[in-house]
């Protein structure tokens, strides 16, 4: 295992040419967009590359997939992209866990074991890696390639807003918006619709709001009885963890959701520089600064006073 | 009345000394962003300047005049910036309407009178014209400055998310961001931050959604006697008028909003290249082809009919 240069993953790319790229479980804009587009770059190169998904392709996003059919070849080289650990690959970690050739990445915390890693956390999304590696291995960014980079840099960065954003990350869109990149259909996909039952899930979750730490931390959840009483699937529960973060006067909103498993998935987002990473790391997570993520077992009474007690030792 | 280039307004502003800029009623963030950016401009170019603003300057914005100090002279030059008519100009219009020597503007429908006229449609914010005029001043972009353009850009594109983002609005914000520019807190501010106040009011909005035209058409509204319920001012009815455009299949999507002087304020928002300016102009009002308003006289009922038979041509 080593850690390589971005020339130097290039020069590994062109060198193979029988590709998987793999993704993160519940995977979001970013990962798939890294996956499309380097599939879209490798292909334009005359090689074989497919995308693996643990889970199906969210609907959301099935314009990245407009112009992509599964090739049919016997894969010789591994790519995971956007994937922080082993766990994260969902379904894909029990096929491939013994044969990753590269890992790109943009999680400071990235502990994934792979011949060759490349991790950039001055990136706020790893799509940011992804088109410096497309203008590397000198393939034109075409509309596909660019619509699935957009979606990485826009989906990682709030479109924009979140700190992580930086003049880099505009100077790539800046230039993707050269190619017909679709990035209004995009941000209305990704920021600018809900469902009428992602609406009535928002309202109920709103109802569960409380307040800690005098109003310093906010605290939602859903439940599975929630989720069954509107019908709501992923797309539904998508986007809530940030809405207890953005009342005024909180620092570290948490989301929590039940899932089948017994577990509460957690979702902290912060502001004023809480480090959300360690918060959630405490519970075996990880993830950024200000936004982080783990998976508790539990009650849901039992994991909230766990939460409220890690969250009154930080703030 | 004379149309102008951006040089020659560059040389119209070095040629005089003492400054008003006026900036639109209900001052939003990109008026305000023009006002600050071009003051602390000419400021810095030894020239004497002074924002002029209908009403008072939002809480919220107040960042943006953190250095800034009232000058004390005797104006002879007024410059509006980001008001597309006179009747805009809201309490200043009295005081102003026969002397305004320059007007630099970005909506396409720009009706002013002015010696001189500035209007880029191209721009998805005024302040980006700003931007380009402060280079051309060749003064130097502080940090006030950076703020005040980033402001007028990002809430101009509700942050690079709408249709008008350009590759030009992209590089000036890659170019602002070099400048210590606090993007993360002016975006915190104006997209991420909800009072509680604010957050009850949406709920209550939530609770007047009306559909019609098969979905595509959505209307919200809010009397007095709600904003009186939760004692909201300005601040919490700020960001209504873009929430039942985001419900699935919504092309339209317009927010009522009662005033003190019997009429109601309509904000108009489309998708999908449904002109709301067109729409807007029907009744007296204007703006842009997604984002317009206007102000129609009579009671809910009868104003919200007005609306729909309007929308169901359309639509």
């Amino acid at each position: 295992m080593q850690k390589i240069t971005l020339l130097e993953v290039s020069k590994l790319l062109l060198k193979n040419d029988n590709f998987h790229i793999l993704t993160h479980r519940y995977p979001d804009g970013d990962t798939l967009g890294c996956a499309y587009a380097l599939c879209f770059a490798l292909r334009a190169l005359g090689k074989k590359a497919n995308v693996k998904i643990s889970g199906k392709l969210p609907s959301k996003f099935s314009y990245l997939a407009k112009n992509y059919v599964e090739q049919d070849f016997s894969c010789d080289y591994v790519v995971s992209v956007d994937v922080a650990a082993m766990s994260l690959l969902g379904e894909l970690e029990d096929e491939y866990k013994d044969r990753i050739n590269l890992c790109l990445d943009h999680h400071g915390s990235n502990t994934m074991v792979a011949d060759n890693i490349f991790v950039d956390a001055s990136c706020a999304a790893a799509c940011e890696i992804i088109y410096v590696l497309v203008k590397e291995l000198g393939v034109k960014i075409t509309k596909d390639i660019a619509n699935a980079l957009y979606t990485g840099i826009s989906t990682d960065t709030g479109c924009f807003c979140y700190s992580n954003t930086t003049a880099q990350t505009h100077r790539i869109a800046a230039d993707i918006m050269k190619n017909e990149c679709d990035f209004a259909m995009i941000n209305r996909i990704n920021f600018e619709t809900k469902s009428r039952a992602k609406l009535k899930m928002e309202r109920m979750v709103y109802d569960t709001m409380e307040f800690y730490c005098s109003g310093k931390c906010a605290i939602i959840y859903t439940t599975l009885a929630m989720q069954n009483a509107l019908n709501a699937g992923d797309d539904e529960m998508e986007g809530l963890a940030s809405i207890p973060r953005q009342i005024e006067g909180v620092k570290m909103g948490i989301t929590m959701r039940e899932k089948e498993d017994g577990t509460y998935k957690v979702s902290v987002r912060t502001n004023d520089g809480i480090d959300a990473c360690a918060f959630c790391k405490r519970f075996g997570g990880g993830g950024h600064v200000a936004a982080s993520g783990c998976s508790i077992k539990g009650d849901m009474q039992t994991v909230k006073y766990l939460l409220i007690k890690a969250a009154e030792e930080v703030l």
